[in-house]
């Protein structure tokens, strides 16, 4: 296939260029016939540009063009003029020229396309995946990606001038399933042996720091063999982060640095700088959720010292039984129907509550159910504490201490919803801290680790490792954006035999922990620092920072919730000489 | 643990310092006690610093300071001094200075490591990757990996600055095992298939030009199952780029500055270009190799022409049969005794070569066992081809194509060690090009790609395809830097047909091929453009650029030749209940 090569791209030529006989190479975008003459426009990733077919100027040409098909991939020279007054397309770059033609090569021709390459096409997910090659063709698409690749180098760039070195870690590792599935491979070499796909490069990343690496970072690919919720993938990019010699303030200002960066090349936006902390006990006391959504207030009202007196059942029975009574907000609602409130009393059984109680603040007072068992001054209490104005409806759960703010929490976010309380231009960042490190899981009667098994208790709390492990606080940190957790890190472990206390609290042998963890537990044998990291989620932050509503529109080749690439067809079949040489066989 | 957090690194402090008091945290990295007075040197990744502990000053601090053993984690604070004069050490750029100690933290202690922490110690690979976090701590392996980050951030720098997007391929694909072995990742959602990991990026980043992403670019990881020689990894990494409306010269030129940045920046060499080019043909012919090391000359000459008349019967045999006589130069063995010409003739044979002609050029003349069946005439032009001197000794092979330039090409590498020929200051880069596209493979009874199979043949041979595969030449070219071969690539075929006739030419059938590659396949019916890439070996050049004999001294955590990771013993038994999961058994 000879052709004549591009002398620029679709989106380069403006009045700068008139008169300039030029080459673009491309694709018709799309084609109209307007009195005799033919219009295209050939698009490639940086644009399109208007190009004419003239029969007056060149009536084989012209002929050639009339073959010309939507995503037909052409080159064509001519020459640049200015459009007639009038037909200037202001949305593009070279709006204001086209091109009169006077070469023309078919490269190669196109089917006509399952769907049309455009942005808000109405087609399954199912059809563009399958052909991910023409969905990646869309605008939206092509700008994620491109965005994708600004934060790759930003982020890059940012760890390089803090003196952090790159360092690639194993893909083919140590099966050490704790938490999520390992994905396995097989050996061929050693029959019955299996490597693992790193579930994140935590180990590897800790042995750097004891081998005085003492500024780690990489963009990670990292895999969970998990049944996927929506917003997951079978394999996913973290950006990877470990220091020696730190504590938690160290991190928190190398990533507000980088936080800081991201919105400001991206978007455009300064951040502020601290972000605020909250510990994870006040995030769920005031919003009900260890990730809030700052963007908008609501918060939770703790009400058990307004109501020790009152005799009202509901509130009485839930405080002798030592659970809670707290209430929220719902601004400009009192005007709910019957109806509105059931709705809402549905939504709190759905999360497990047992009911609602509801105070509409009107102008002639409050109107509720619970009006008449409850004293007016401990009602004033009530709207005082949680801040209610005429006009408002407040919200009360009593329940045990879990249920009443999860549900408070979940209410919270239903309400700004509905009241559209939500600005989706502003960015609210915050350090949740002080996470429990110990969660006791009764499926498996065992505890474990809420971030990992490496994370360092607080010191403060060390001495309740023994008798009350529930009640140690991790030195682990969640980043939240928004409402999305979009990093999570701690201070490490990185002492031999609080490790292996650790790994004991967790119901794990040490003949268990020596066999999967021995490296690490024998590395700090010989000098191991004080280290600590940070991982975050890239995919995410990525959809946030792009707008998106679902990663799989941030990854050029995403997979299903059910692990398959539609395009190629994987997970597939494979030869039998395959599994052979693998020492395995399918099991029916 | 609570210590005092570093002010500074161990490889900061100069002059400028004195009289500052500062903390430097770090590991004991030495110990010398000199007239009751301990001195340390104190390591961290940046340098170190020597820090004194004088009993007369602080006599707890020094007793503290005796239990100081090597690699122990340590915080010291203390005061900048200027050391003695004398005292002063050159070598480290803390060498004018010490610190005198007036508080100490021992953060973390260490037993005594198997090894000592330095370079050129005489311990076995093995101890090396099993204590790799030890190994990491050596000064060699610390800069390898950090002239491997710079590497890292330079490419990305340089291709982001040529307009290149960074996209990332997935891991878990498509098994389409043509050449090497894939490593195989059973499914758990869908039991009884298989994903592979990538052997390279090659047909989604054809997908990414199909999609119209122009210019493409990733650092990736690649995987390939074999049995790796000393030089290969299971899992390793290169450079992947692909770009549209390109053809050869459009990616020499952007891989040649590539190549110009790394030199400059990491060895701070300019290297000229364009780089020299030679054809698959010429490369055979002149050096024995498609990958020539062109740091010294000693090229093959040609002597079938010289000798169309000779009666001496070896020669005259092998031309007859249409076979090839060749030879090189020894320069300056003229002198070799019959043991040092029976080792070069044993040398030969081991590479199936029938024998050796030998010819040592004395001031006497000619002295060889076959002078006295070759004129005089044909002697000296013998001579004169191969342009020889006094002193110089001529070595011929007689035999088939391939054996006499393989031989010839071994021995002048041989030649040129032993000779001393080679300046390892000098770096020689060229382009091989012209290879050809398939190969007859007689195992299998058919053609293989010498590429892969989207490698485009070349436009003048297309007709060949059918008459006579073997002699059609593919758009491939390889870049090649002093004997090594660091980057190879192709112009793809981007039409479906001449696509689907590749695979038929490697016996590849159409419902193969469609199951396979059919994405690929379908993708080109949608206006596919013309497209070409290459990938570096990543691994390789960093190696040579650090000046390592072995790629394992430039990966953080590499793998045997049996693919083992001895640090952390993988791969390894994994639970029967994970192997239940994933529907697979292992056969026995």
């Amino acid at each position: 296939m000879i052709y004549k090569k591009r002398t620029h791209t679709c989106g380069e030529l403006n009045l700068q260029h008139l008169d300039q006989f030029v080459t673009l190479n491309g694709w018709v975008d799309s084609r109209r016939d307007l009195g005799g003459i033919i219009f295209i426009y050939i698009r490639d990733r940086y644009g399109k540009t208007q190009v004419v077919f003239n029969p007056q100027e060149n009536k084989s040409l012209h002929e050639l063009a009339s073959a010309l098909r939507s995503e037909f991939v052409i080159s064509v020279t001519g020459i640049v003029k200015r459009r007639p007054p009038g037909q200037e397309n202001n949305e593009i770059t070279t709006g204001e020229i086209e091109l009169i033609a006077n070469e023309l090569n078919i490269i190669n021709k196109s089917e006509t396309p399952p769907f049309q390459i455009e942005d808000n096409i109405d087609i399954s997910e199912e059809i563009r995946l399958k052909y991910r090659y023409l969905d990646l063709r869309r605008q939206t698409l092509q700008r994620n990606l491109l965005t994708r690749h600004r934060l790759y180098q930003l982020t890059r760039k940012y760890f390089d001038e803090n003196g952090f070195v790159e360092i690639e870690t194993p893909i083919l590792m140590k099966s050490t399933p704790e938490g999520a599935r390992d994905y396995l491979v097989p050996s061929r070499v050693h029959p019955g042996k299996f490597y693992a796909l790193p579930q994140s490069p935590q180990t590897y990343k800790q042995i750097l720091m004891v081998a005085g690496f003492d500024r780690y970072f990489q963009i990670a690919k990292c895999f969970r063999d998990e049944d996927l919720r929506a917003d997951r993938q079978p394999e996913f990019t973290q950006i990877d982060v470990e220091m020696s010699f730190v504590d938690e303030g160290d991190i928190f200002k190398l990533v507000e640095g980088l936080i800081v960066k991201m919105f400001e090349e991206i978007k455009g936006i300064s951040i502020k700088t601290p972000f605020k902390i909250l510990t994870y006990k006040d995030a769920i006391e005031k919003y009900g959720t260890d990730k809030p959504d700052l963007r908008f207030d609501l918060s939770i009202k703790y009400l058990n010292d307004i109501l020790s007196n009152t005799e009202f059942k509901v509130f009485k029975d839930t405080i002798e039984k030592g659970e809670i009574v707290a209430g929220i907000v719902a601004p400009s609602c009192a005007h709910y129907s019957r109806s509105q409130i059931d709705n809402i009393t549905e939504f709190v059984k759905k999360l497990g509550g047992g009911g609602l109680i509801w105070m509409k603040i009107t102008e002639k007072g409050i109107d509720s159910p619970a009006s008449k068992y409850i004293s007016k001054d401990v009602l004033d209490s009530i709207v005082s504490r949680i801040n209610a104005k005429v006009g408002d409806l407040i919200l009360i759960v009593a329940d045990e201490y879990k249920k009443v703010y999860n549900i408070l929490g979940a209410l919270r976010i239903e309400i700004a919803n509905r009241q559209n309380l939500i600005d989706p231009n502003k960015y609210e960042l915050l350090w949740v801290i002080d996470f429990p490190l110990l969660e006791y899981n009764p499926d498996e009667s065992r505890y474990i680790a809420v971030h990992h098994p490496f994370t360092s208790p607080k010191f403060e709390d060390l001495e309740l490792l023994d008798k009350n492990p529930e009640k140690v606080r991790a030195r682990a940190y969640d980043l939240v954006l928004n409402g999305n957790e979009i990093a999570g890190g701690s201070i490490r472990i990185f002492n031999r035999e609080l490790q292996n206390k650790m790994f004991s609290l967790l119901g794990i042998s040490e003949a268990e922990a020596q066999k999967k963890f021995g490296f690490l537990l024998d590395s700090f044998k010989y000098g191991a620092p004080p280290h600590g990291g940070i991982a975050f989620g890239f995919d995410r932050i990525v959809m946030l920072l792009t707008g998106q509503k679902s990663i799989r529109d941030v990854i050029a080749f995403p997979k299903t919730t059910s692990a398959m690439s539609l395009m190629d067809d994987s997970p597939s079949e494979v030869d039998e000489e395959q599994l052979r040489e693998l020492h395995i066989k399918i099991e029916k």
